[in-house]
């Protein structure tokens, strides 16, 4: 029998090893090796208490999950004889257990759970105070046993530290994804609401399973269309699927849509007639979606219709808006990527400017969403000025997951290590220890009101995000967003183990490659506070010649400033002085080239190319030196995941790997177009052990891809 | 142990139940019942001789196939001692066999593949001149494996009557898909040539299952941009891929090409230089690709460039690209899809007009690609004039595997009726019996160059097809296009049993379904002969009040030319007389409206609300109960389709299941929008059993769908 039951496994294993197409997710649930008789029993033989759609899901993902972690016929188990199941999932309310105070509980709240093993039956319990904290704490449970983890004596007691966790998909009607690599929009705007695709369930249950609970169906660049009742049908459908996993619907509302379907002459948001439009709108959305989420508003930028069309301030904006959902519950998520080319202003400094003078005008149902820099998303930005400086007003982080300027699909980068950079980041506001993870919990200036966005990395693609290491960031921000205080390398460890195995010969190597990933795409791209010099409109590959057009704010040479005399942009008071829009302990720091972290330094300083830094070496030393790193970097860990081969399915093996040898491929043209064009400036050789340019510089400036996506 | 295995097999059909996405199409490889000692064996031992990439194809195949057809552990294998291998797979110069002469082997030509139970050695053996005749039948044989089937004692020798069997791909390299309905282009171009995605080697596998060996990669409205040699480097990659399952590449190549990427000031084809950039270009092209296949080119039509810029001919145009492919064994499949609105004929007669009168002056390796009827690819035309019409010249059949005039991806409409009707149809050019099918395979005027295209219905959709059961047409034309001669019962049951299940429970309902669903969609929507009769644009529903804009020709009113006095197109001598392009004896059949088949009625002939056909109603009362019959049909699908839960799996039971419901209320709304048209022209009640429309006909008109796929 023993044979036949190893032959058995290899045999299921042979099978899910044959097409891993990686829309499991970190779902997997592979056979665990050697499962303990707690895993086993576990999985096996279990109560749930309560009757609702959640809890049909929390059945059918534990009976999914045992299907594929232990195998059913597992002897050892099947000859024992449990007088009580070995597990129990229900809500506070249902049980009768008296080790557990009250207290303790109802603290959760309404998201949070519970996991401890019962002293006295020697069950393992799940509790909660609703459906959905049971939801959160099986998927938790079902966690654990996969990678192998056990139950703390003290028990688990978790509660997400922010309020709104969500993701935002810059998905257009037509299904083309704004920044979005991988395939087009998920949502079949065509087929909806009649045909509910069993995708929709994977999303929800995916995002269920990192505690996510929110979703924005629409791009920030939005379409008035979507208001209208024909979409709000199909909007429905969607959140009707949503609503059992926790997860509550949201869109982009349009400044402009009062015109453009309520056919107003105005979208001013002190006319009458817009506000009670607005309000009447906001009636109808409830109407088909009674717990619908809000809006998220992109107003005053790139084109968008926003308050300034009628001079108004962007709180007259929100606050209109905000009292349209105020009686339904719903809430304003209101961007501060505010700018314009007719501001004669660093673009670093317009949020500020227009924000601050704001604070504490905002209605108590509006958040104002800060993406984590001031500029846009670049490989390592400084936190934005905003975060601490408003102390009357919640802020919101938002952060991109699609990696619009950190090599698009193909490009493995980590983002926890930037995530948990900017969250640790300390803003002096309050004094030290004003971490930017305090503004976003509400902890700092005692707000109840938080939330997280995240721009979506998901599409049609197979996978889902492309390249399948992007999952993890998708994991990592739906984590973080619950608990902004965890570190990279444990999500990273948990996710590889997940994913793809637990055999550390696998897990250890990668995971340290994974952690490493960011810095390389920095290095490469972007070194020593180099932004913005990315190709023009798709911003796919080097383009720091980008130059003249309709808005300097939108070219590399605004950013870099490289001339014979040096290169960077002064930030300082000799400058645009941006930095005064920090904290004076801050303003100290970086205000000095000598204590100036070095990772920010060309983002603060102009210097000439000789500048020495603490290395001894001169600038376009560093500068050459960091390019040739991340050159380094990529192509070895083309070398170290060939090593990989055979530990994991063959199908995701060589997905990663093909998409491994593009980053290298795409790293050394980096390196090249940006040395071959910051040379002509600096006029200085390359230090040992950096490559020269393959081509010269000509070359690199006629690469003219067509067709990028995500545009 | 027997318990066990049982239990097994549940707990494989319950893990795989649980999410079929229907990816692996008619490869579904699930297992057999009860499966016979031969099967089990011929799976489990079996030889392969030879070393080839198609040959390792072959032995995954085996390997894929023989996971899932049967549990490997069966015991009654296990112990049987064998003396040699149950299966032999060798083309016939590696076998020593005697008993098959070898006339028959050498007429099985390059593609043919031989299947016989080898009296002595008792093996089954599976033999071929080629290593791809060797993969089409290991196809073939794991085919009747999974449905049962038996080899007969004849053997099976089996060799494609069509040479080219291709798919036109209708894609843009901006991955849109025009009239694509499952999503957007598999091709990722963006990622290749350096990221060869799983997907690719499945569609080619795919394709080889069913006998296709050709793919054109781009749509007939072309973009001169994938003949450069960014492009042609990304084509190269796919073709190397498709090379080892007998796969060919083609492009479309835009007529215009020399002007937009050769920078000459024409591309008249008399001209010397044009003459000479093609050979150049067709040059360049084999370099990359030394297998490939040819052109494909819409000239002159829909605004595409061609010959008639210059006042040239088809077949200068034809011959000029056919003469710079000759060298290397390419062909040009030359679409006769050429009409104009400038010229001031019934579209019907344009391609005969254009083209008749140049047979004979097309080089060899030029094949004229002609749509199955003179129109566009309705729900139903009578045959296209020039078939047999063009005896000195090679015609191929174009189909529309993609659904752009029945209902796109929600309606189900098998197309193997339509197809077999038409290659059934006797043209009459030699008398009786020159059926379209021996035009197409070549027998009809002795020519050696055949083909037949079908145009795709994939996409992205992670069913490949958008409805599960339009993955039915694409086996379809494979199927077809290696055998015009097959029967469309046949092919569905074969269909469902590879697909679905074996059930007869289900399977017997369900063809009968399948085989009733393209006449059903006939009725809903172009009942008696009418057509084109479509909303405008997208092609989206109903449109029978289109009319005016820029040409006639795109209008519904064009074609249905109802008004008071009737309705129906008078092709007649009375009217366009585009019968006379027919053989005498259609002529005389189709141009009496006694005679006339009453499916062909309205496309010929117009007539009075009042004349009655031969049910003894009048044509309105026929009119109106074709939509009714076609909307119970559609209403009975769901039903019929409700009491097979639980006999397949539910996630493609639930996918089909609201795909249904959208046909019944899309069957419904077709109904009553044309119905409500036309009535106030017949000014006549509906008679017994048609429910009238539930809106006034302002409602039908006022429906705009927006973001409709496919354009």
């Amino acid at each position: 029998m023993r044979f036949v039951y190893a032959f058995l496994l290899l045999f299921l294993l042979r099978i899910s090893a044959f097409a891993n197409d990686g829309y499991k997710l970190w779902l997997q649930y592979y056979p665990i090796e050697n499962p303990s008789y707690w895993q086993t029993s576990t999985l096996k033989n279990y109560q749930i208490i309560g009757t609702s759609e959640t809890i049909d899901i929390i059945k059918t993902e534990l009976e999914t999950a045992a299907a594929g972690l232990i195998s059913k016929i597992n002897p050892s188990v099947k000859n024992q004889k449990n007088t009580s199941n070995a597990l129990l999932i229900a809500k506070y309310q249902d049980l009768n257990l008296n080790e557990i105070p009250k207290e303790q509980i109802s603290q959760l709240g309404n998201e949070g759970y519970a996991i401890f093993l019962h002293n006295k039956s020697k069950q393992t319990v799940v509790t909660a105070n609703s459906d959905i904290g049971l939801l959160y704490g099986t998927f938790r449970l079902l966690q654990m046993i996969q990678v192998g983890k056990i139950i703390p004596k003290e028990g688990i007691f978790q509660t997400p530290k922010i309020n709104h966790r969500v993701l935002n998909h810059w998905d257009n009607l037509d299904r083309t994804v704004e920044r979005g690599y991988a395939g087009f929009s998920i949502w079949n705007w065509h087929r909806l609401p009649r045909h509910i695709d069993q995708q929709y369930h994977d999303y929800a249950r995916a995002n269920a399973s990192i505690g996510i609970n929110g979703t924005v169906l629409t791009n920030v660049n939005a379409n008035s269309l979507v208001l209208t009742p024909a979409y709000l049908e199909k909007v429905k459908a969607l959140a009707d699927v949503f609503r059992p996993y926790g997860i509550k619907v949201y869109l982009t509302a349009r400044f402009s849509s009062p015109i453009e379907i309520g056919k107003l002459p105005t979208a001013d948001p002190l006319d009458e007639d817009v506000q009670a439009w607005w309000k009447d709108k906001a009636k109808e959305i409830y109407e088909y979606i009674p717990d619908f989420g809000g809006f998220v508003v992109k107003a005053d930028s790139e084109g968008q219709p926003g308050p300034h069309n009628y001079k108004r301030t962007q709180a007259d904006g929100a606050n209109m808006l905000a009292e349209a959902l105020e009686p339904y519950g719903g809430i304003v998520m209101w961007r501060a990527f505010v700018y314009s080319e007719h501001t004669p202003d660093d673009r670093h400094k317009q949020a500020y400017n227009e924000f601050k003078p704001l604070d504490g005008k905002f209605k108590e149902n509006v958040i104002i969403q800060v993406k984590n820099g001031a500029i846009d998303f670049q490989p390592r930005e400084p936190f934005h000025p905003m975060f601490g400086a408003m102390p009357a007003t919640p802020l919101m982080m938002e952060f991109q997951i699609t990696q619009e300027y950190l090599g698009h699909d193909t490009h493995l980068a980590f983002l926890a290590p930037l995530f948990e950079e900017v969250l640790k980041e300390d803003t002096f506001r309050e004094g030290a220890g004003s971490q930017i993870a305090k503004v976003i919990d509400g902890t700092l200036h005692n707000h109840k009101l938080t939330a997280m966005a995240g721009v979506a990395n998901i599409g049609s693609d197979r996978n889902w995000t492309g390249h399948h290491f992007h999952q993890a960031n998708w994991y990592t921000y739906g984590k973080m967003a619950w608990d902004p205080y965890l570190n990279s390398a444990e999500i990273a460890e948990e996710w590889l183990k997940l994913t793809f195995t637990s055999d550390k010969n696998f897990v250890e190597p990668i995971q340290n490659m994974m952690l490493a990933s960011r810095e390389m795409v920095v290095n490469y791209m972007t070194p020593l506070g180099l932004h913005h010099i990315m190709a023009e409109s798709h911003h796919y590959g080097p383009g720091p010649w980008v130059t003249g057009g309709r808005r300097a704010d939108w070219t590399a040479t605004y950013y870099h400033q490289a001339s014979e005399t040096g290169i960077g942009f002064d930030r300082t008071k000799t400058g645009s002085n941006a930095l005064e829009q920090y904290a004076e302990p801050i303003q100290k720091l970086w205000g000095d080239v000598e204590t100036i972290p070095e990772e920010h330094l060309l983002w603060f300083h102009h210097l000439p190319w000789s500048h020495k830094l603490q290395n001894g070496k001169s600038l376009w030393d560093n500068i050459a030196i960091h390019y040739q790193k991340g050159v380094d970097e990529a192509k070895a860990n083309v070398k170290l995941w060939e090593t990989m081969q055979g530990k994991i399915d063959h199908e995701r093996f060589a997905h990663v790997h093909s998409f491994l040898k593009i980053q290298a491929e795409e790293a050394i043209w980096w390196k090249d177009a940006c040395l071959a064009y910051f040379s002509q400036f600096s006029k200085l050789p390359l230090p040992d052990g950096v490559e020269n340019p393959a081509h010269d510089l000509e070359y690199y400036k006629s690469i003219k891809p067509r067709h990028v996506p995500g545009i």
